[in-house]
């Protein structure tokens, strides 16, 4: 069994060495393997995407545009076969991952409008006879490091507008799941990529070190849990590099009294467990103010959870799949026993949920806890599993200072019908991403997604227009033609 | 004699413990003492700042901007006394002085269209009833680090717009010459900022470290030398800041054979020696390609230099006055001799300028080396004084290598009536600000300011368009209003 | 005693010839007289305005803008007087006026921001070596004509960014009360616009027509009726200018069963009658939705109208003033009977209104008129007065389809304070400006003032950034600059 | 054989009535017959339009825009098919053909990207908790009346923006050369419009005059000549519509004596022969300045010329092929003749050109006329064929003043070397699009197209960012939502 390779110079390359084991967890099994690259490897990839730099730059944006069309169209004709790939290494539903999928490809389109947004401020008569400009131009080769949880989406948040701004790329996809991003990769080339213009290199944290450390990086985009994101945001930032670096969350939902609940079960019960609520959008907090809403709220859901449909990727029917790994799948189990241990009320415990045929895979049933209080564990950590918590306030303001402190900041919603909830509560909330009977307010691919607190790190928000803030460089042009024969005098202040 | 102290939530105040001198640099005299803030007067300011930041957040940005007008009005009417207090500390003339304060006040010019510019992207319909828009949301307390050698604009750089956004500030000024950007401060509460929102205190690295270190404080801007950027920068952003530091520089002039030399003379002549070339932007390398238009450049700035007339900031006549302190003056004679030593020549060498009556001013005179090679120091190095450098190249391309080459890329210009060696140069070079036979090209206040390569660490430039970026926060919110009586369906997948 | 005459060419004059009598509306007195221009004397003030244009078209954007902010400045310190002029010849009371002229200011506010706004955008590589950008230029002599119930605030619309983006003005404003806004005009000359740049006729339908037909005038704006906004764009347009007409309104507030019944009464008070109803943005028709909220509207309007005050703009302390002329006193009250008449019912009738001490001042009082119906002559024309009428219907639907049944489109509003409701209502209601829970939506000065169907005639609205747009002409360039020495080969097919 | 019929409500239809002759202009022959619409039959598309508007309107505006990504794959895959109905009809080579539908097809592209350009601009707290946003909303049924010379492009300037905006389309292409305009509207419902939303009418004078009339029709785009264009403004405009009618042109260019003339020479014989001359944006005169300059260019030329190869447009080789009907032919013919008559030079005469096997065809061949003078007839007017006019003149002032003093402003264009040359023309030229060594400098489809004095009718550009504002209307929404039990008082006066 061969160990899957990188994509260097517009070819799939294994350079030997170190690789780690692919699992399905649909199954539990080995599934193969993957290669983990060497420093070398690494700069091998960097040395491409270098090379391929200069003509790419020079490439007007139109064309470069251009090859983003068709790799959309690459993409949806391909769209099955993703879908299956990612299924088989993430174990996410099909109808879930083709969810990923179409919000991936939103970003390629989004990339498709580069001359668009490219365009940079043009000033007449700055001064007499003098204009100015501002371009924004590429940066050069810049690097993406990417989760195990939306292993198609999150690379295409980042390559697609990269590289139609004229930079040159090197991906390190999660090593638990990097085929489908390698896949996609190579069409990205077949749609016309020039190589070196996209390289992927599998690996661990020597390559990540190595895409930190290495001068010719100028960018690092980063999506995964907050203590590496901060890791990767101090390095990066200390080596002189340009970074974002998109870290944890713990969403919560406030549901108000006037709140149409049918519409709060059905929204909740999947923004909750959708996807085994691995995404750092899952709504894993419902905060009900007032008792009566708490105790509508538990009982609806419980009745909703009660059809949930727990199982492998390969079949359609079900609502969700297994946890990445045996490891998350003891560590989710554990913040639900824990949350018993602390005083809060199991209303439905998943822990023990068999798949008949699929015992080995890494299941974990969907969780409703009650009663859960802010020093708990299960509500200070991302638990990034099925589990719903349930928590019970007095006021809007309560909740509200809930979600305000604590540690993260990257989505949460309210349900109401009132105008003014609406407007006070995303006016003041601390967080980046706010959803208005949204559950899950994920921007589209026209906006820009950014949590605040320790979510994100870093200035700019990843894809949409932040986007392509962050993967260029500003330059300001002034210019002046001076009248042959006029003479200006000698200036010594400073020009006002 | 009182020493100046600071102003926090409003009002002068002075803590007592630690102060330095302030010197005249024109005549060598101590002209009183400043204040060096203790790391608890630092907080106070900060606290300060952060209780005022609620009510100031929640003023229209139509009012905010309005104490903006009223701000430009007071330094108009106060620009007399202001280039006195620029002149008396930091020795610059009073025309230099004034085209300072200019270009300061553009600044608040610009901070005046914070309604226009705070403007969010608002999107109908990014689902089936559903809209999304995107705020700029204030950061909260935000700091100001400046340097001594625009006391007056680079404060203007980085408050009005940072107050215009909403939030609130804490400036730490230079310690060399800080009463410009204290006695503008207060105008700037006269123009109707409520207490708190702008806080001033002066001090040394104590006072730097609080900043940097305080959880309160959002954002850290900071203009200076390269090392003491890249230091301000890693411990910010280690601390989980927002931050830009903009550090040294060393701008070429490409004077190309075509170029209008009468032109190239005047305005290099007061680029290079103009406030004593103790600017960020001052021109202090012409590139000359061919022997001819190096021996035609010579001879022409030869001449020029013979009328320049350095002296005492009061008065006008003078072309140009001291450095800031004795150590700089020496440390500028130096690089001088450094430049002989290793072989270049010296054609015009200001170590022994007299100004007479002012024999203990910290003046040296302009200067001219030609024959400058690469490895010297003098090149190598920022002199951030009166030292013009020729360099002799045979073509264009190896113009641009040696820029290219070098650590700053803050400015450059070319002198040409080509129109496509004017392109090609700008378009190609590795520089933030390029000019077309401009030879300081600072961007105007609409524009951003920001160099390449180790002039600047973030992602944001200083000032313009940039600054409204920098100093908010992305809040993204996606709106739905269910119809009553209407149920959506679980969803599992993520939306698409 | 002297009418009053023209400025042109940065000064008064007077070109004898035809005037008519200027009169106090608050006491029905004729208070002076003002000159209407002849032909000859709009053709002088054109050719002030053309003889103008190329030196202001060459002054630089941050020159031209720093004139804006003297003007302010100069507005701000002549308010009260500018306030009384407004008063004696409109007869709106000195809080209103101070209003208007409040917001006249935020449009010299917004023209500020000239240099921002005029940017044009610049593409890099449009094609191979090729770069493009787009400028806005000014347009040239520009005409604006201007009615009587905004004398101040309406011109400043118009001129400000006008000038600001570089053209020239003549200004014809109303012929009733003119004398504010030729006061301030000189206000904008003393604050550093050449002579030509600003000029002012007063007249009547010959100085009109010449502007409409002279083809040195670029673009015609104009606020007034509806029946002159068609024939003044139809004519314009004919000539090949530039034209932007807004005509009249029917503003109606839809009063829903949930909404805040006070506040309801409080703002719709204020939006009927201030300024006696002579705004093209007041609320003239409240639709209720449900008798019961018809009835408890009418109910708690008449308790709120018991204390309105009617009476001369002099004394402070009164709501509203006169209607303009006596003729339109007359046709205000018309309107009132007719409603009577057929079939309305007369709630409060304000037709018998005394004001002592100023009998001979053209007052009509509040009135409230209930069970109004769509066929009705009062609801289908435009009153112009301080008259509210009342209409029931059973939904929100059917209020919906009343108001874009009207002819007019230009404000409207909705009470209420539910999501869902608001939202449909903006999204589909086919009016151009529209309140929730504001009963007078008129865009802020950095958004644009615009009416749908026969409320205004042209592609761009007035104001904010539409009028950047209308006042200036986009101009495209592209840019290549031949290497030397490489020729391109003959193409003949159009460039792909 | 059937006439060509319509595209109404999804489906060909004809309705019998009126036809005319369609020719194959590179032979001569009738190849067909296209019905022309009577009123009724374009009453039935404008219905089956406004039938469709209210769904395509609520459609996300992502996914209108995913039918434009379909679209423009469609438009590649049927290329060859749509190059040869081009040719057949209009007559123009195959890769002149390809390269108009490349830039019809780049206007898809940009239609791609509606959501980002739909965007409107959100203000929080225009006033205390006052917020305002604008939208940019579909007008509804909105028509298109386009020319033959650009049979497909064209009508791809207008539509794919205005149903990408939400509205719905009626096409009016031209009668002459249609059948490439009907065969790509359909592949833009096969692509996935909904029936109704784009129809197709062929029609005459009866036709247009529908569209002008119609009240249901929002706005009408044109391009055509200029007399025409003035009928369709003013008729369109007196209707009540938005328009914008875009007419003739004759395009200059200086030849400067720094020129590099081998590139004059290349580029001004595809600008000007290219299309036979039928291009709005075709290089018809060439202004040297100079004797120097005239002679070498008319030398160059003749040389040039003499390789120019006329024929059918189903041969590859040829450099361009016939206009488009006889009559067009002989007054192309008579407008050469009229010049010899008046005194120029005839240098090479295209009269007489034989096309062996296609004499029967509509050919001029390439024609060279030198020492023209502007009161020539070939001068004032628009030819429309291969004929390249020379004039001299002594100075570039004397070059712009002829430019600025022609009635139409389409394009015009300089050659030089020299910045201040570029800088000075671009600035200052009476004409909307301007080449810098670019002979045909139309806009790329991110930039927007349009001429000014007569060749332009109407406030707005073609295409690209203007389209956007064309093909919408904006509402401006101000909401507050108040607070429960908070009570404003009765504001009488005008908010300030």
């Amino acid at each position: 069994m061969t160990a899957l390779g990188h994509l260097i110079n517009g070819a799939r390359v294994d350079r030997q060495g170190r690789s780690q084991d692919l699992y399905n967890p649909s199954t539990g099994e080995v599934k193969g393997q993957v290669s983990l690259a060497s420093k070398a490897t690494v700069e091998e990839a960097i040395a491409a995407a270098q090379a391929a730099f200069p003509a790419w730059r020079n490439t007007p944006p139109a064309k470069r545009a251009r090859v983003m069309f068709r790799f959309k169209q690459l993409l949806e004709e391909h769209a099955e076969e993703i879908v299956r790939l990612i299924g088989e290494e993430h174990g996410k539903i099909s109808h879930d991952a083709q969810g990923e999928l179409a919000r991936g490809i939103e970003n390629v389109e989004y990339a498709c409008g580069a001359p668009e947004l490219l365009k940079g401020e043009h000033s007449k008569n700055t001064g007499p006879g003098i204009d100015s400009w501002s371009e924004h131009q590429p940066l050069g080769v810049v690097a993406g490091i990417t989760p195990f949880n939306f292993p198609a989406m999150v690379p295409l948040w980042m390559y697609p507008m990269a590289i139609a701004c004229g930079n040159t790329f090197v991906l390190k996809p999660s090593e638990r799941d990097p085929t489908s991003a390698l896949f996609i990769a190579e069409l990205a080339l077949e749609a016309g990529l020039p190589a070196g213009v996209l390289n992927v290199v599998n690996g661990d944290k020597e390559a990540v070190d190595t895409l930190l450390d290495d001068a010719r990086v100028q960018a690092v985009s980063f999506v995964g849990s907050t203590p590496i994101a901060e890791y990767i945001y101090s390095r990066a930032s200390a080596n002189g590099k340009r970074c974002q670096a998109l870290g944890g969350a713990k969403n919560h939902a406030i549901v108000m009294p006037d709140a149409d609940m049918e519409n709060v079960v059905n929204s909740l019960t999947g923004a909750a467990f959708g996807s085994s609520g691995e995404r750092c959008m899952a709504l894993s907090v419902a905060v009900a103010v007032g008792d009566e809403a708490a105790d509508t709220l538990i009982a609806k859901m419980q009745e909703s959870m009660a059809t949930l449909k727990v199982g492998p990727f390969s079949d359609k029917s079900n609502d969700f799949g297994p946890v990445i790994t045996k490891a998350h799948q003891e560590k989710v189990c554990g913040y639900i026993a824990s949350a018993a241990e602390q005083g809060a009320t199991l209303v439905v415990d998943g822990r023990d949920v068999q798949v008949e045929g699929y015992e080995g895979g890494f299941y974990v049933g969907g969780t409703l806890i009650d009663n859960v209080t802010p020093e708990m564990t299960c509500y200070r950590e991302e638990i990034f599993g099925p589990v719903l918590l349930v928590m019970r306030v007095d006021s809007m303001e309560e909740a509200m200072r809930l979600i305000d402190e604590h540690e993260y900041g990257n989505g949460t919603c309210i349900y109401t019908r009132d105008g003014e909830a609406a407007r006070y509560f995303s006016d003041n909330i601390l967080v980046g991403m706010v959803g208005i009977n949204v559950p899950l307010p994920v921007p589209v691919s026209y906006h820009s997604f950014g949590g605040w607190k320790r979510s994100l790190f870093g200035d700019l928000s990843a894809y949409g227009p932040d986007a392509v803030r962050f993967y260029t460089r500003r330059k300001t042009v002034t210019q002046r033609w001076p009248s042959a024969g006029v003479r200006e005098g000698v200036q010594f202040s400073f020009p006002s």
